[in-house]
């Protein structure tokens, strides 16, 4: 099982201020559990991992297996929550140079989360003479950024292998009842997956908005989800600890929450979290600002500032203890490059120990840390580690007094683009923002 | 020419609070022409645009050449500066699915940037069987990371495609004359270029460091050196404007700034900024925290707490005027999903409306922002972009009252980890340590 540490983070925070919130959180985790609390029509996620049942797994397994096989490429469409989960499960688990090697089935590819002209551009250009598909993935249907690439995806994949195959190979992943793409899929006969009512974006990989494209990918989205049993059937203490922690360190002035990894393969990871925090607790002017780094890559570029910076941040480092493969440094007798010293230790070793050399430096440096400690990275832990950041997040927002489960900022930047894009019943505004321009 | 504008900025400070900054400015761009400030024996790169010669150019054009020509893959092992700068111009200026489509020439891979054993294994299986060659950039050539990803491959080479194959396609960039990566360079005859001594990593793309993987990976490198030295010859106006305001802002309390891109493709130039900045000034305490987002992306992820989170932050806004390639979105008759309004429209269009949109509901929500314009992507743009940035950093540093210039706080995870690994030398703190933990 993952493991958190928190040891590390006193100094800036005592013990006591650490346990004085224990009565604050545990009231929050009550509030979740007993769903009484602000955004509890989208409590959903709280039990999805145990709710999920053997119906809806084999179905999703199904259709994995059949566009895997069919497809070389598969385009997963989708912004937010329906592209970041997947996203980071697919990238822990992949081979990191996967793109350049041979694939025994369907490449997921991502689109959508952005308006990049040359971007879908490029994309377009790729698929051009092979066989692929489509998932789509929007409650809507109508949001601006998966809508239009749909609609030149879908146009594209119609025209270049036909009706029928579009037909077969777009997946859509949406409402269970409304809708522009629910009526779509409806009339197209498309194969379809249901986005819970209560399961917000950010909260979404266990349904099948990150299952579908991870078990395309190739991944075993039984162990995914048993991870996340696991942790949901466990006891609250480790998101209790994560959650009281970062709360005492944001009450001590430590305003940027830095999530450090040592595996490249972890990259995404932290975006999603990223998502998961920014969007949960940076609202009514507060919230820690959730930032990331790539260690030791990092150490070479944010690492001084982290060393030597103004003393409001901390660290939450995700440890790994298992890689899979084995390199090894080899001796060499002209030793120039003076490494002999470590000649016959795995890589992984030597990374642990900078890693360990790099905590150490950090807390000297007045950086508390936190550690969560993975056995190794696989489907798994993956799910106990996406659980465990879900639950400690629904905890810690409410411990800060706000809805951690609205986004009410993010309409700010569409309502101007629908007005600035002349749509209809934005008129006023239109004028009122070209006015300024 | 790339622009500058700052005048969605005032509201969180004053014309007045930037223009009072203007005479520290101008000292501190003094400082720096006239090379008597702290860290002065690291200013080569103020001047490096203007003053690489036909014989340099035409030299990496060659080497390059002959490695694009024979290789299918070619490594470039760096860490930080040796990594981030040529990492940040190939990925702006290449296709964004290059990795899937076939290549003209040799594909420019990135090792010794970090110690992950997964990521290094993934690498070397990924190169069995191709033909390949290696760059190797490493002033002493004993830095950990680089070091031991050299000492792999360079094995993996010589045993999978011979020694000699080796020698003639391992280019070596280090010191003019001493260290171990130039003993062993002479000694196995490989091809060599200089990392100047007066040129830090950070500030190094312009010379071969970055200049030998952007001409491999098949982009001009002349062009890119032309836009740097337009921006080196031309007024200071735009650098000065960028310091002023962003530590006008510092000084008014936001302290976090994040460069925002609406193309995919500048998501590296951000890291090498964060590079940049993170390293120049992150310091004695102080320094802007700089973090970055993609938009449209990070709009459904981090644009909640940007929009609405605690106001100690301010954007910077690469802003790109023209796309390299056309797609439309086309109508559709049924019109489910709402996009006839803009149907006709080029993407890059709609992108821009949505930047404009964001733009506004940023600085309604009390967000300042500073807006770059780059005219497109390409090398001349970038290499005004890189020479700006520079600039701009060294003169923001001296305002800032730090040396710009070192990165003292980069050796404290180094002698840890040594200890830690045992190193001779550091024995007397490998007992404190392991005590520690």
């Amino acid at each position: 099982m993952i493991k958190i540490e928190n040891k590390a983070a006193l100094g800036a925070v005592s013990e006591n201020d650490i346990n004085a919130l224990r009565s604050v959180a545990e009231t929050a985790a009550r509030t979740l559990a007993d769903g009484d609390g602000a955004g509890n029509d989208f409590l959903g996620w709280l039990h999805l991992p145990s709710s999920i049942d053997e119906a809806q797994l084999s179905a999703i397994e199904l259709c994995a297996a059949r566009l895997r096989q069919d497809c070389e490429f598969v385009v997963a469409v989708g912004i937010g929550g329906s592209y970041l989960g997947a996203k980071a499960v697919i990238e822990a688990l992949s081979d990191q140079f996967a793109a350049y090697k041979q694939s025994s089935g369907a490449r997921v590819l991502f689109a959508g989360n952005n308006i990049g002209e040359d971007y879908l551009h490029d994309l377009m250009s790729l698929l051009k003479g092979h066989k692929w598909g489509i998932i789509v993935i929007s409650k809507s249907g109508t949001t601006t950024e998966p809508a239009i690439a749909f609609r030149l995806l879908k146009g594209q994949l119609e025209h270049e292998l036909g009706r029928e195959w579009a037909s077969r190979h777009i997946v859509a992943i949406t409402d269970a009842a409304r809708g522009a793409l629910r009526g779509l899929a409806t009339q197209e006969g498309y194969e379809t997956f249901v986005i819970p009512d209560n399961v917000g974006g950010r909260f979404s990989v266990l349904t099948p908005v990150g299952l579908l494209p991870i078990a395309v990918a190739g991944f075993d989205i039984r162990a995914l989800v048993a991870g996340a049993v696991e942790m949901e059937q466990g006891s609250d203490e480790p998101m209790l600890c994560y959650a009281q922690t970062r709360n005492a360190l944001y009450r001590a002035g430590k305003k940027v929450e830095i999530l450090v990894n040592f595996e490249p393969r972890l990259h995404f990871l932290a975006e999603w979290w990223k998502q998961l925090y920014g969007e949960s607790e940076g609202k009514d002017g507060k919230g820690i600002f959730p930032a990331s780094v790539d260690f030791t890559t990092d150490l070479h570029s944010m690492g001084q500032w982290i060393q030597d910076g103004e003393r409001t941040i901390f660290e939450t480092v995700l440890t790994v203890e298992r890689q899979h493969h084995e390199v090894v440094i080899p001796h060499d007798e002209a030793d120039l490059d003076g490494l002999n010293y470590i000649a016959g230790c795995r890589l992984g070793e030597v990374n642990h120990k900078a890693e360990l050399g790099t905590r150490l430096a950090h807390v000297d440096g007045g950086v508390p840390n936190v550690v969560i400690t993975l056995p190794t990275i696989d489907e798994r832990t993956l799910g106990q580690l996406v659980y465990f950041f879900e639950k400690a997040c629904g905890i810690s927002g409410y411990m800060l007094g706000v809805n951690p489960f609205n986004q009410p900022g993010v309409e700010a930047y569409k309502k101007n683009m629908f007005a600035l894009l002349g749509k209809s019943g934005y008129e006023a505004q239109t004028a009122a923002l070209e006015a300024r321009l």
